[in-house]
């Protein structure tokens, strides 16, 4: 089985293809992206997904394609039209040119939106308020139908917000999360813009990895988008797991109001399908924050 | 102003040109489909919307769009390929080319799937699961997004079950609802698909129309799509009211399964933001019944 995965660079890219290799999978891989930093000895192919014919030649001879790559979250809001490319276009075209095949695509919970009830369910719809979101659940939708229709096999993947990412990483609205945890390991400053009682939900990019490729490697197809088993986490209890590790002697809490709504309200989330298919969380806030701080 | 109308050679299209014809637009009109019957006095534009560069003929000069050119929802689900060509990347091509501009889009009750709650009103989630239903939601997702980021003005209209369509029109799976009204305006036999106690919804071409129009002419403009305040019809009750102006000795009632479950479900609606918008119902069975009738 010959494995393709996007965005193979990224953060999660890096997990997904670690854990591959880890699986004795590397000659079954084609990593694709704008650039690559390591290539794990495995093909790898260098494109902008935007480009004309890109999607024909990720999709070449493969028969499970892994879609990461994204215009994050902020960026995408700052800039539209490039999502509606990367995120949007870049996708769709993906799909099409995987019928017959296998895809896991990996959504997001930005498809909630930022009014959120007072529990998350399997059965909670998604309503997109954010440039970024409304594109995600516009691709699940299509990716959906293709299922339906007997056109693709696969699975959306909805990721929380993984940690730690690299301090790079900033056109994610959720960057901070990640800060906190470098901050906590270097003993630096952090003004975290959420207050203690912040609400979120968190994967270490270790169980994210582990997730996308158990989707990958399972014949589990659906047209229902599966919420990844997040941790949800108060930003509070978060700080004292990270005090217990590193040092947030330097860290101040200067609320930032849409960052909170977005990132800091978000309620207990019951992922019973998610575990009933297999996917796994990070099993505990110590255990997230071991896993976040050795990889990150 | 000038306004496009896509799909302006259909049963709804021309219902709007004539409205519009009707207010004294007729020079600020310019109509597009793939072929005219009947040009109205207007510009006409002779495309296929799915072919390269369609979309700036059609928005080249034009304030607003009405757009209503879709494959229909049977025809969609046999043929996904060409509902992704028509109904989705067509319909993103033109919300591209109208930036700065206004659009009236034309969604559809589709949207909401085929398992209904209880009442469908101004909170009910989208859950498609037809193709038709899945592309609707989708350029509804792409407007909403558009309209938040100010990149368009305007609205989409999620339009019920349309009466009387022409009887060719049978590449919509609720045809046989427009057949009832042919069949009993002429005294012809008529199976119908569904059991008395189906119920399902209706608008008159004419108030769809005015609908329509008056999205285009006002200044309204929301991510939120409006379900138009459709008629919540029992199809013994249609029967009924149909058997006082024709003739329904000839009707008899063979359920299909499939197609009860999608047409002939639908739970009341609850259509309150629409009637606070200023959008219209056909008032009661009666009118709606005399009104297509009389277009039909």
């Amino acid at each position: 089985m010959r494995i393709a995965i996007t965005g193979a660079n990224g953060f999660v890219g890096r997990a997904v293809t670690r854990a591959l290799v880890g699986q004795g999978l590397r000659a079954n891989l084609r990593l694709v992206d704008r650039a690559f930093d390591e290539g794990f000895g495995c093909e790898t192919l260098v494109l902008d997904l935007a480009a004309p014919g890109a999607a024909a030649q990720v999709a070449d001879g493969i028969d499970c394609l892994i879609h990461l790559a994204a215009l994050p979250g902020a960026a995408a809001q700052a800039d539209p039209a490039l999502s509606r490319r990367v995120n949007l276009h870049a996708s769709l075209d993906l799909l099409e040119h995987m019928r017959g095949r296998r895809v896991v695509y990996a959504s997001s919970i930005a498809v909630f939106g930022s009014q959120f009830p007072a529990v998350i369910d399997d059965h909670t719809p998604a309503q997109p308020d954010s440039t970024y979101g409304a594109h995600k659940r516009m691709v699940e939708l299509a990716l959906a139908d293709m299922v339906r229709q007997n056109e693709v096999l696969g699975l959306a993947l909805r990721l929380p917000g993984i940690v730690a990412r690299p301090q790079a990483d900033g056109a994610f609205g959720s960057s901070f999360l990640s800060e906190m945890f470098h901050a906590a390991k270097a003993g630096m400053p952090c003004v975290v813009p959420v207050a203690p009682d912040a609400t979120t939900w968190l994967m270490s990019a270790r169980t994210c990895a582990y997730n996308l490729v158990y989707a990958a490697l399972s014949s589990a197809s659906s047209p229902d988008p599966v919420n990844l088993p997040a941790q949800h986490v108060r930003i509070g209890d978060l700080l004292a797991a990270l005090a217990s590790t590193g040092d947030v002697s330097g860290f101040s809490h200067v609320p930032n109001p849409s960052l909170e709504r977005v990132f800091g309200t978000l309620p207990p989330l019951v992922a019973t399908r998610a575990m009933e298919l297999g996917f796994r969380s990070d099993g505990d806030l110590g255990a997230l924050v071991e896993a976040s701080l050795t990889d990150g």
